[in-house]
């Protein structure tokens, strides 16, 4: 317990993550997290502010990394292209993460409302800044709305095909085919 | 107080909106909404089963229109046009409400952060049933998810920008006008 532990918080998440699947997340707490990883509860709340921030904590860095990719694409890129560099950025970030744990992180969401609205409202925030980063671009404001709407679905379509798939695919190719898809299923008459 | 009123529905919603425009959602009683529709609290109650439902009834109509739209398409039809029949549905329903009581309705939600994510999870909803009923109709699940949530952010822009216009463009005109710009926002390489 008294020991340096060079990754506290891998192991913390991992741990909160496996009890938020065994026993739900509101039946977890942070006492029974900090011990499943072999630390004191002291050493939770100095890597998280409470149990939900174990679910989405790097959601800040995730936006920035997605409002850098969009605010740095070349002028003439069209608004969706713009997007998509955004998107290039955040699945260079997230394809880091380990692909067990955002698959386990998905199903812990997706069984508990409260943290599934969490999860909608932290997409719609990303999508409102990516739209007022095109808008910053000269883009008009439906456009940038739908483009950046439209963006935050295949973000999230794609995080969950790269998690939940058996093939190695990584997740900034899955990123791509995703967006191709988009834009197939919205061509055409 | 004890007349026959014909519209008790009617006016305890103008009331609850005007209340929670005024005073804020969480600041007004069901009391407060039946005093100022000159009702009782027990016809409010018999009306809506708490304060949220005056903001989120009629959901479940909305969905079973927006869902007979696309199971109703011909199926020569791309699964983007199904949604786009699916929308039509949900236009002329919802362009029969008094244009003045969407945008407060709106208004309301954005100024509450547990409204906006209840309101969040409705649309999440309906693109999943209606990603369903496309995958009935033989579309891929990947295909279907993105035609799907582009679809409900169509719904939700042209929602917004009918009711805050000035003009007399009716809710059916937005949305096609609406559905038109995703198609040229996706467009091209």
């Amino acid at each position: 317990m008294g020991r340096w532990e060079p990754d506290s918080r891998g192991r913390l998440q991992e741990a909160a993550l496996a009890l938020y699947s065994e026993r739900g997340f509101d039946q977890t707490t942070a006492a029974e997290i900090a011990a499943r990883a072999g630390v004191t509860e002291r050493t939770f709340f100095r890597h998280f502010t409470d149990k939900r921030e174990v679910v989405f904590g790097g959601s800040e860095l995730l936006q920035e990394r997605i409002l850098s990719g969009v605010a740095g694409a070349p002028m003439g890129h069209t608004p969706l292209e713009a997007v998509a560099l955004g998107l290039d950025a955040a699945a260079a970030l997230l394809g880091e993460a380990r692909r067990d744990l955002v698959a386990q992180r998905q199903a812990v969401i997706a069984a508990n409302p409260e943290l599934r609205e969490r999860e909608l409202a932290k997409l719609a925030d990303y999508a409102a800044a990516v739209a007022a980063t095109l808008r910053q671009r000269g883009v008009g404001g439906l456009q940038a709305t739908l483009a950046a709407e439209a963006g935050m679905s295949v973000l999230r379509v794609a995080i969950e095909r790269w998690a939940n798939s058996d093939d190695d695919q990584s997740l900034p190719a899955v990123m791509k085919a995703s967006m191709a898809e988009l834009r197939a299923v919205t061509a055409g008459s």
